[in-house]
């Protein structure tokens, strides 16, 4: 089964009312099509659309840190108990120190929490999989926030991109995190071998967000 | 009217069910003292005290962004939007770059959230004080978590601090962030000139947390 | 007397040996015309610089450390040995958190080292002023490394910072940190009250270097 | 041939004068026993211990930049210039983003600069193998700046890190980079197959530094 990862970020109509709004529609579509749908939403919104809803909730970011004296950092154990299921980690608005990744990862794989640890490059690829989350997904940088998409770029650092990552560890899951604007770049990501998309403005800024979602889900099950 | 700041911290005390049990006997000592209660929490915890209790919640971040592409990065509209009524900025276990302090407390007063900035030294307390925040926090790093208090320690730190931001706008409160254990060290801080506490451990650790809040509401009403 | 300070930032026409004549041009023509020359380079060209020309040498930024376990950073010890005689701190470009500015700015004053301490608008110049630093330097964002001069925008905000740093503290200098590209602006930059310019590009990527300097010298002196 | 890399770190015992005085006693001692000798020193001293000794001069840390707009930055570009041969990288004193790692390590690549990659566990060193480093350093934390030597504390974690890299990529070195006291010490790193060490404060504030390394260099010939 594919996976469609919503990142919210902090654009005005992923946040509050709209973000929960937002995961009915993913919840709604997600059942019909038969695709797993995942939510990524700052922190303070993710109690009330993990209660709200029954899609599962990804924080953005966690901070590598553990119960005590952290002021103002985000602390995994509290995402999850506000109903998390799991986290981004490394997304390349929120690049993290190497120790950090891997403090991050293994915190949050000791409470239950999914990882999907975002990457630039096929050697961040690589090197982020020696780290076993559940998801590395690609974002490479040429395809990041521009109209450029995966399926007119040279679509060949993705389909790299999975070959190094299996190669590491065959469990790990590669997601498409860049250069998804509808469809046909959703068929083209899963034809390069990834096994789900992380996309946001494409589907958060949409007028017809639920059009959108379907138009993809139905790409990832075809 | 003085003001008792809690500040949960990452602490397993002070996340999810505990934030709201904390914050409900912080609203009824507060109401019986008529001592402002303000509680600053982990951002997931903001929508749940906000939405239980009346008390004022705060954020113990923020990060200095408006809406956009910042994954993972706390935003002032959202937490706002979840009920949020401040924040602290430049938390001693979350120092911030000069600008961001600029930048963020700007956002926050742009949208209507109060600012405690905290700051170590009297210098630091004046500059901080440019920036006209509701509350500027002086935190003595040899008074931080330690077992000195305020009382005990030599205060002349937190006078020279309240001096210094009263000169740069009599408008700014200042608050004890550091040393307070007792009702005693409550009192000595209103006697060194302050409006109020900054308080984390001593509250959100102890085994009867309305007895300490009662003896510190006590003694700042006194 | 005023003072022109260069800023060789990591242009490649700053490294190494074109750093060593750039500063012989400075020396010669501050010579020439009684204009106090600073060059702030890369941490390695401060030994040859400061061995080859008798100008003041400056490091581009310093760390707040001492002697001690900080692989890596810069050890304002270090480069005082080498031949500094002051650095930049939170230029633009290298923004600082609060708490390095004031303690990298107490650490170099200590051991002799000049301070200029960047600030992008008025109310950030009155924070750092409060570190009682040699010089403030103000860099308006909206010229920065643009082609707007301080001649063309409106320069009140050059006017209000040497107004609010003065007030702060009558010693501390004011440095016109952006918008500078030729004479007339290094004579608008005096005439709004600074005591002298930082500059990068308009001096370090000019082909006819000295040129350039004369004709800033000559608007300082007029 | 085993290689000894000396980190002054910010230690006074390393810096300016010493920091010549050091790379001289490396060298004669190198010479004498065939065993590569590197001194990792600030970026201030590069260029002094280059033009004073043969023995290759690494910076203790650079940049992920080029040539342009970077103040303050540490640019790779220019410590070549100054002398150096390479860098350490993500040294456990200065921890840097995955990102920064890989294009600081590309860029140091491009220029000829070699390159020591730190890790502190087994993990994050497959991780940096990735980006094809001449060296990994091993830093255990339990080893760390303590009294615990590497023949007395368990050793798995550095053969199993030498085991994890060459796994990666056989050309890629790896070194011990913690619990290095004496010879001892050198001969159980080796027999753990590494092929150096990296070491600070035993040789740098070591009274008779000639007596340390010749006992060192010693143990890796033997």
């Amino acid at each position: 089964m594919g996976v469609i990862v919503v990142n919210t970020k902090a654009y005005e109509e992923g946040v509050g009312d709209r973000a929960v709004e937002l995961a009915k529609i993913m919840e709604k579509v997600g059942k019909e099509y038969d695709v797993e749908m995942i939510i990524a939403v700052q922190p303070c919104d993710i109690y009330r659309v993990a209660n709200e809803t029954k899609i599962k909730v990804f924080c953005q970011h966690i901070d590598a840190i553990k119960y005590g004296s952290h002021t103002g950092w985000i602390l995994p154990h509290a995402i999850k108990e506000a109903g998390a299921r799991g986290t981004l980690i490394n997304h390349s608005e929120h690049r993290m120190k190497i120790e950090d990744i891997f403090s991050a990862s293994r915190i949050a794989s000791q409470i239950g929490l999914e990882r999907i640890i975002c990457a630039s490059v096929v050697e961040i690829a690589s090197a982020v999989a020696c780290f076993m989350p559940e998801y590395v997904a690609i974002e490479p940088p040429e395809l990041i926030g521009g109209d450029i998409s995966v399926t007119k770029a040279k679509p060949e650092v993705v389909s790299r991109a999975v070959e190094a990552v299996k190669k590491v560890n065959e469990k790990v899951k590669v997601l498409c995190g860049a250069g998804i604007k509808d469809g046909k770049d959703v068929a083209k990501a899963i034809e390069l071998g990834t096994e789900g998309i992380l996309v946001a403005s494409g589907v958060v800024k949409a007028k017809d967000k639920e059009k959108v979602l379907v138009e993809m889900a139905e790409a990832m099950v075809r």
